[in-house]
């Protein structure tokens, strides 16, 4: 049987921990497709207590459903080798995917999905409030008026106007942060695996830069948008931040082990970068002590992708995603491409 | 001799402590119509004690500049009053007016003139930068960070997307902010004193409200944009926030007169205004406690304005103000329509 038709049985359907931001209606319709439950965990240990039980109760499950907010629930290998060798997708709630093992779902012919358009732009607007915030300064200009002072040593701050952004990774978030800076203004250059087709660099306004040197050679401001890959771990040193431009500005929203964190220090120290707008750490929860007392960073908890609407659409994404797979044998946004498929 | 064609002598401007920001070969070409000189007084005692030896030394000036950063040189009354009665023209490099007596300035026939283009891009910067700010809740982000927790009460957010920003005063600031608010995805409505022509409220896809009233009831985010003057002192007091959303936000980037802070204060903390992100406040450079401590607020030092750029563009204005008015009669930004022209 493939999967591009019907299973024999109606595909069962299991979320770990209840969904909370898609809303009743949207589930309600989706249960006239799927057999829906919800695994009732709020952690990994309950997890991997009650999966075991839930398998043995109702049967194996065709496709699972990683909600918004799964630190709790890390990590996975455990909780997604229990599915085998029934399950056929795993579809996440959230963008970021390394904790997600890749290569073992494709291994095991699982599919696995991410949202890509539900943080696109909630991260984009991060991304560009922190570059607005490294920009005009806003941390000390906000800590000196706190502390009972005035100005202090703020004025004037530099102005995005006439800028160059350069966005490493021209996805959906890259995509989302160049509507979003042209219109204050600065001029796009991007690097990215795939060149955009003519037609979207025209709407971007944004203009291809084949290597990441010329971006970096380029670009007043750098964000990174890409995902952490094996390629990318570390895409950002001491060598890249050499060829930076002095006193380029540094913008991360994608994940902390991009940015060698030693090195961008290094950089601030010496004034190469001015300063970083962070939301992503190498050790999360914990910071470099560096990041905490430093008003060379502004700095957020990771929570790029963590607003209301974003939820409500990578919820809703994990399920479309479930549902494209069994309606056309193909999910709607997989990372991986399984080398079997399991019926 | 009208002011339209020439003086018999090559007219007399003087800078008020010297323009730094704007370049010397702009200068040099404008020094070859204009007796051009700076008053070298770095405040307000310095400017009063050593303008009137100016004036015995070298005659009357007929043009007079406010350069970029013009607190110390406050109040200006008294300087003001000894330019007459040859003074023609006073051009100020910023955007604010309120403390440069425009009705005395129009009773003695003097030209006041503010910058209208230089700072509104770095203010409908500092806006956004506000309106992103509180409505993503990022001061707590940062301080549950800096002070070693991770995110604390702070997930998810809000979202720009959707939300409706009423914009009260629609002029070269309330323009360039809507232009960066719907690359957010937000909807502009606006109240002002005059409705944009049909061309303007589709470019700035701004929807005229014509009463504040009206702003204030549809508006999620609600951002001030005017100018201070005595129809809008005070204008967002206790009356006015209880028209507005339950739970809206407030950006003001103006001036504090126009919010009654202790209206503002109390809508706070009953949660009425979830947050408020403030560039000004009632008693510059004090504040009152309540905005130093809250986490409802997100503050600056009344920095809007002041970027590199702005400082640039601020005084380029006032010299072409200058230049406008002794080549055509009128000066491009005026705020006032004087009485009477002296020549």
């Amino acid at each position: 049987m493939s999967l591009g038709t019907s299973l024999e049985r109606t595909p069962r359907v299991v979320a770990l921990g209840k969904p909370e931001f898609v809303d009743g209606e949207y589930i309600k319709n989706f249960q006239q497709d799927f057999a829906y439950e919800i695994l009732d965990a709020s952690n990994h240990q309950e997890a991997l207590k009650k999966l075991p039980l839930m398998l043995e109760q109702h049967g194996p499950i065709d496709a699972f459903i990683i909600r918004m907010g799964r630190p709790p629930y890390r990590p996975f290998d455990k909780i997604f080798k229990l599915l085998t060798p029934h399950c056929k997708i795993i579809a996440s709630a959230a963008a970021g995917y390394d904790d997600l093992a890749v290569e073992w779902c494709t291994e095991q012919g699982i599919w696995l999905c991410n949202s890509v358009d539900a943080v696109a732009e909630a991260t984009a607007d991060m991304a560009f409030f922190l570059t607005l915030a490294v920009i005009r300064d806003t941390y000390r200009g906000e800590r000196s008026l706190r502390e009972g002072n005035w100005r202090g040593p703020v004025v004037p701050s530099r102005d995005p106007w006439g800028m160059t952004l350069g966005i490493i990774g021209m996805g959906a978030i890259g995509k989302c942060l160049a509507k979003r800076a042209v219109a204050f203004n600065m001029k796009i250059k991007y690097f990215n695996r795939r060149r955009l087709s003519t037609e979207d660099e025209a709407k971007y306004q944004a203009t291809y830069c084949p290597t990441l040197h010329e971006l970096l050679a380029q670009s007043d401001v750098v964000s990174i948008n890409c995902p952490l890959t094996k390629e990318t771990e570390n895409l950002i040193s001491t060598q890249e931040i050499e060829i930076m431009k002095e006193g380029a500005f540094l913008v991360n929203t994608a994940r902390g082990a991009i940015v060698d964190e030693a090195a961008l220090i290094e950089a601030l120290e010496s004034g190469k970068i001015t300063r970083a707008g962070l939301d992503v750490f190498l050790q999360e929860p914990d910071l470099n002590e560096y990041f905490k007392t430093s008003d060379k960073v502004v700095i957020q908890p990771h929570v790029a992708g963590l607003t209301d609407l974003a939820f409500q659409r990578g919820e809703k994404e994990a399920f479309e995603n479930i549902k494209a797979l069994f309606k056309t044998g193909s999910p709607i946004s997989p990372v991986n491409s399984p080398k079997k498929q399991l019926d």
